[in-house]
């Protein structure tokens, strides 16, 4: 099998879709981030590219806190309509229901999967996107997605996003336990 | 259904599992590195978490360049193995076939689905990891991924991992195209 070279390229990124929202004239109003990713867990990190021209990195950055919002697959066409319409164009504030958390300001969608509260550790100007890196103060999750008190992957169901194809995935199938599996090599 | 606070938690990421390697007195040692993500676009850009007690960051300092090789499902053993033993303990130079691409000391890995060969240009000490920000300089995919030119999902079966609750994952069901479902809304 031969290997060919695309040039620099985000490729083949499966990456949970979220919803990054503020309030424009007091209303809320969405836009769909999926270049996101852990910085670290100790303490627990998140980073969010955000474009420059959006509203809604400059108020995050005036805020200095900002939500994760994580969504599930049957979500997928709000959440794209999020996508395709600006708030500029269509009003999106009746599409979720928001709630709020322990920062009280950081609007959390009570629908998603998961909702992170994070608190803007630093910003990084990048080109078409600013990266966004902040410390998570508090997470949502349904009771209905625990066993035992603790999150459980078998009853979630993310939206999947791929950078570059432009499609909408659910996962599938449990290959194993990490760190487990590779003791048998 | 009643939403609950689990406190600061990186949860319910399916991320791509990916290889990070350097060579270790002349030989080639991997670590696997699921926590990163895409940091913007134009120019492509990617951040990787490490821990800093690991050689391979240091490595990753002093040349300014690192690797991102993207597992396939197939591959969860070999990848797992990578995460169970140190390089101290096992020799993990066999394991793989390198290769090496426009930067020529970068080592990709000839079975990953996608290989990046990457740029340092930010280093962020955030705690138990430190996030290192690089541009992608060349992008690497097997030939058989590709549908006239380009990369093809349907083709690719990519190793996901969910931090916290340490399970590997294949990804499953296309749900629809972005910028497009929620038209019909």
């Amino acid at each position: 099998m031969e290997k060919v070279r695309l040039g620099p390229r985000t490729l083949f990124y499966p990456l949970p879709a979220v919803l990054v929202g503020v309030k424009v004239d007091e209303r809320p109003n969405y836009l769909i981030a999926s270049w996101y990713g852990i910085a670290t867990s100790k303490p627990p990190v998140l980073s969010v590219a955000l474009q420059p021209v959006r509203y809604t990195l400059k108020e995050i950055k005036e805020q200095g806190l900002f939500p994760i919002n994580v969504a599930s697959a049957d979500m997928a066409e709000d959440v794209d309509y999020c996508g395709v319409y600006s708030g500029h164009i269509r009003d999106k504030s009746q599409i979720f229901q928001p709630f709020y958390g322990v920062t009280e300001t950081v609007l959390l969608i009570e629908e998603c999967l998961v909702n992170f509260e994070c608190i803007v550790l630093h910003s990084l100007d990048l080109g078409s996107h600013t990266l966004i890196i902040g410390q998570i103060v508090e997470t949502h999750i349904h009771e209905s997605f625990l066993t035992h008190g603790k999150a459980d992957p078998e009853k979630i169901d993310p939206l999947l996003f791929i950078p570059g194809t432009r499609q909408y995935h659910r996962w599938g199938e449990v290959i194993g336990k990490t760190f487990h599996v590779g003791r048998e090599v």
